[in-house]
């Protein structure tokens, strides 16, 4: 029986998020994968690439593994209760509730990071406390049902594990040699810690009007989820 | 003045070939990225993800770089004028002809490889030689104005090393963190070299069809292309 793994894609999705697991897991012959959104007109990825939904929340099955990708769309997910009951409702029953990059947040709006080890992109990593999370360092986190990526490119690492885990090591290994991914970045700058002063600096001044939005939506998030849990 | 990157989008492109491309181009402010085809209906990669062409091969402009990603949808290609005579026009004037995965093979058949060192996907990378190209290990491969990339993910290594040399390596390294690109990969499984020999073998199996039809392709490409060359 094949399994059912839905990747959610919306308006401004960082589009490399949602199609590098997308072919790891499309690789795999026994899943079928799934984008979903509220409805099936094409969305426009942050840098311009129009993506097909081919699945709305009402139509959805059941997922094995629901998948929430990041970018600069996921604001307006954080206090959008469509998305937000959607993710609820998949986690309930979902062998795997993950995401790549900032989607971690959407899950953090959603309740589901509550007392969870999680990863997210680095420039928003701290806002994962916000959600009850514990903000875990790592390429792929897992904790329990819950697997999370780090930013972007992470998420070819995340699909990987998380195939091993569903599929075994060999069917994993054989993807990773089909997509030859064996990396060489051709710089070592690819996390804050190894990149030059100047190129963070570059980047956090970039995403400052991102990530002063972010903070108010991510508090008001966390607030309403505070209540939820009191009533 | 922006920098115009035109790739290739065909039926069963290998979807990743491109997006991994496309995301570190289209994070550069300078560049406009156009996805080029026959027409703009829609194409279904490999794995099923629909891409919109935005360009018509009579309708692009000069490109200052073309290029050619990989998979499956390669195979009809290799004897496609209009394509092969599309690349021909680009690559007389673009700064840089270049390709992901078996994109190569097209270059080959369009006559570009002759003389020159190149890379592709580990799987075809002995057909390279039919078209009088220098098969040349290597996640990226430049030969003056041909840079080349090995199969699927090594798009990402090839782009970033490109965006360098356009660019300066500063800003391929903002883009690099903005993608969080330091890659951890599960296992040591991403070249035929490392992985376990089970998994090189279930490969090569899997894609026998595929190359024998491959193999036919060339050959017959690259007789075509020597018979233009008596002529």
């Amino acid at each position: 029986m094949p399994l059912d793994i839905g990747l959610l894609v919306f308006p401004d999705v960082q589009q490399l998020d949602l199609t590098g697991p997308y072919e790891v897991f499309a690789s795999w012959p026994e899943a079928r994968v799934r984008l979903v959104w509220k409805s099936r007109a094409p969305v426009v990825s942050s840098t311009g690439l129009r993506l097909e939904p081919n699945e709305t929340f009402d139509d959805c099955p059941q997922l094995d593994v629901v998948c929430v990708p990041g970018g600069v769309g996921i604001n307006p997910l954080l206090g959008d209760e469509t998305v937000l009951a959607f993710l609820r409702r998949q986690a309930r029953a979902a062998r795997f509730v993950t995401s790549v990059c900032t989607g971690a947040l959407v899950l953090g709006a959603a309740g589901l990071l509550r007392g969870k080890r999680a990863t997210t992109h680095w420039a928003s990593h701290d806002l994962l406390a916000a959600f009850g999370a514990i903000p875990t360092q790592g390429r792929v986190v897992r904790d329990g049902a819950l697997m999370t990526g780090g930013g972007v490119t992470a998420g070819i690492d995340f699909a990987l594990t998380l195939v091993a885990e569903l599929a075994g090591i060999e069917t994993a290994q054989t993807i990773q040699l089909n997509l030859e991914y064996a990396p060489e970045p051709p710089f070592d700058a690819g996390s804050p810690s190894t990149a030059p002063d100047d190129v963070v600096a570059t980047l956090r001044k970039r995403g400052a009007k991102v990530r002063a939005e972010r903070e108010k939506l991510v508090e008001a998030a966390a607030r309403s989820l505070s209540m939820v849990a009191m009533d």
